[in-house]
């Protein structure tokens, strides 16, 4: 099979929304890339100017940075990024890559005083082919329109974002690390920028997308996370914005982070409502791997019923691990009294986060009315291996991404 | 009384956060400035370098802007701004005021992806004898100390920023207008500057202030404002932020605000839990005065329980009534099951929502599941007048200011 053949042939086994990677040559040449079809944009602006990436234009910078070779997570950005301008009388400009550098906002800046912005974050991985894929980038933007709609931020063509994406990431492509373990993070980032105060619909926006170079989300050489488990912070809540992925669900748990370090932690588990749901741990969806009451094999996760973050990973492990058909697989609720009695008769095999930064996390201590929970963490354990395996492979190889994307 | 007059006897006479008024002389000469005390700074930041207003760097503008006599609310800005910048490693640098200006940040920075953010408002009034003040400062600067605890923002000297504001707004007198209905807004705003992506404290922040001409915040030819209530949306939750002034609590209010507009109202009446409590309007705090069931005429507000603003206006209010003694004055839940019922029996008097921008709000209407209730709102009533006359008289007038000070 030609690696590099654009053909409509592969158009057509394209299932919209699954398991899309992106795919880019190696260097060179930047002029054979490869970009499916996306299938179409659910959130186009009617009446109003948009964007196209055709009239993308481009100031390579002169002056290109060191890349070094084990960054921490989020502080290494590349050469470029892309900004898009928005306002309600003259909708959208022209796309622009250039030199990444400041942002130059209004002190009014409606992002700056209510919170109105909203992010996404996906990854470009390199294969052994030296190839650059993004892994399902169309459920990001799909997600991100989403949120744009729920912050009253203007609608955006998702494609031809995506095309601008991939034109920035080919620009960058010498930053994409040569490694399994290290990636090049994307962070579109959407914000208001109002020139004035008063809380309202903003009349202008910047959509903008960043990238860095990253390694390891989480810097603990244990081998699972330790949780702090407290009704007394709420993440999210039923007619708020927990299942967008807006600024504000952030910086309000911030403070629950670090009351998690003072009790010995690394991160929240969020809980939820009188019977304390299990709702999210950190910034990660969660999973619950066992043995019910019924004594059926079960992987749990929270369903998205609001408060919840419908995370690309998340929908992965659901949709992978119910092709396997090995056991049942479940979004219902969960609650603490249901895992602490399931800990007690050792029905728990494995708990897990899940996420773009981190991919899959398991979790070994859960800390909840005084006590430690231990959870079953075993090295050479099991499901999280196996899922972060084929998600590995699906994120780097082509012949089994081609095979994953024509089974969904 | 000499007003001009800057004496210990008037520090004497100054309770710490209870209705001070900074006042300032009219042009020129800027010198006699008259500031009070305003009592121990509650959060300073123990062992790190702080800032001192008096080592405030001044550049003026060479180009001063034309001052518009009506401008709308928020979007005519003053000649200068203040900052004062913060990192973990060096602490708080020197305060400076310069010429109104863009922001230069990161696109990296967390304030604009994880809503770290915090800000606060308040006003300063021209009085007749052509003094300014600002109502009850220091209530600001506790709030805004508490919300930036919250936000994971650094500890700031509250006296020395109230000190800077006062130079800031003394630099930019000429644009307080020379009206009752009109004022300076003042937005003081805290931002977290961090320059790399992932959920943590910020090791960089900025603290600026920027000042507009303002006249009335809402633009209604009615008497009484309309409010949707559903609770569809929910504005603030328990374990959240909804009682400290941070940017997310306001981005994920618009799309409520605007399905309000949908329903041919002007702002949301945010009800709580299922027993739809009454918590606020828009972005108000809310009264109602009425007869109770055991027919004692009341003014009661829903309680400071955590997703609540404690809102200056409404603390003023609930004083200022107390001090009169002629109703009960309380703070308890309210459900809108008890306002219909009380509309039905005839036992509502009034409605109103208070805040900085409004000061006090008539309410008129309310659409709630289905009906449009209707809130007796005169024109010549009554408990809202007498309440509007006697914070405007504290607002702009010495005398009377003085005598509230001295009883609160």
């Amino acid at each position: 099979m030609n690696k590099k053949k654009s053909t409509p042939e592969r158009k057509e086994k394209c299932i919209p929304g699954h398991f899309h990677s992106v795919l880019f040559c190696g260097c060179p040449p930047l002029s054979s890339t490869v970009i499916w079809d996306y299938g179409a944009n659910q959130h186009s602006a009617p009446g109003q100017r948009g964007y196209r990436a055709a009239d993308l234009v481009i100031e390579l910078s002169s002056t290109p940075k060191t890349k070094l070779d084990e960054p921490a997570f989020g502080n290494v950005f590349t050469d470029h990024m892309l900004t898009i301008e928005w306002s309600a009388s003259d909708g959208w400009q022209a796309p622009l890559i250039k030199p990444f550098g400041n942002l130059s906002l209004h002190p009014a800046c409606s992002s700056l005083h209510y919170g109105i912005q909203l992010f996404e974050g996906l990854k470009a991985f390199r294969g052994d082919d030296n190839q650059l894929r993004l892994f399902r980038p169309m459920l990001n933007m799909n997600r991100m329109s989403n949120s744009a709609k729920r912050a009253c931020l203007p609608a955006f063509d998702q494609s031809e974002l995506l095309e601008c994406i991939r034109r920035l990431v080919e620009i960058d492509q010498d930053w994409v690390p040569h490694s399994e373990s290290a990636s090049l993070y994307i962070r579109p980032t959407f914000l208001g920028t109002e020139r004035s105060l008063g809380v309202k619909k903003p009349a202008n926006a910047l959509l903008y997308v960043i990238l860095c170079r990253v390694g390891s989300y989480f810097n603990s050489e244990t081998k699972g996370l330790s949780l702090w488990a407290d009704p007394k912070y709420t993440r999210a809540w039923k007619g708020g914005t927990g299942n967008y992925k807006m600024g504000g669900n952030y910086g309000c748990s911030l403070l629950a982070q670090y009351e998690a370090e003072d009790h010995g932690c690394q991160q929240v588990l969020w809980l939820y409502g009188e019977d304390h749901q299990i709702t999210e741990a950190g910034t990660m969806n969660i999973f619950l791997h066992w043995i019910t009451e019924d004594g059926e094999e079960e992987l749990a996760t929270p369903p998205l019923d609001g408060i919840i973050l419908p995370g690309v990973t998340r929908q992965s492990i659901l949709e992978l691990t119910r092709k396997w058909g090995e056991f049942k697989v479940t979004e219902r609720y969960l609650t603490m009294s249901q895992l602490c009695s399931a800990l007690k008769q050792l029905r728990v095999k494995e708990v897990f986060g899940s996420g773009t930064a981190c991919m899959i996390c398991p979790i070994g201590h859960i800390v909840y009315q005084g006590e430690n929970l231990h959870i079953p963490c075993k090295e050479d354990s099991q499901l999280t291996s196996r899922i972060a395996k084929e998600l590995i492979d699906i994120q780097v190889e082509w012949l089994l991404c081609n095979s994953m994307r024509s089974t969904y």
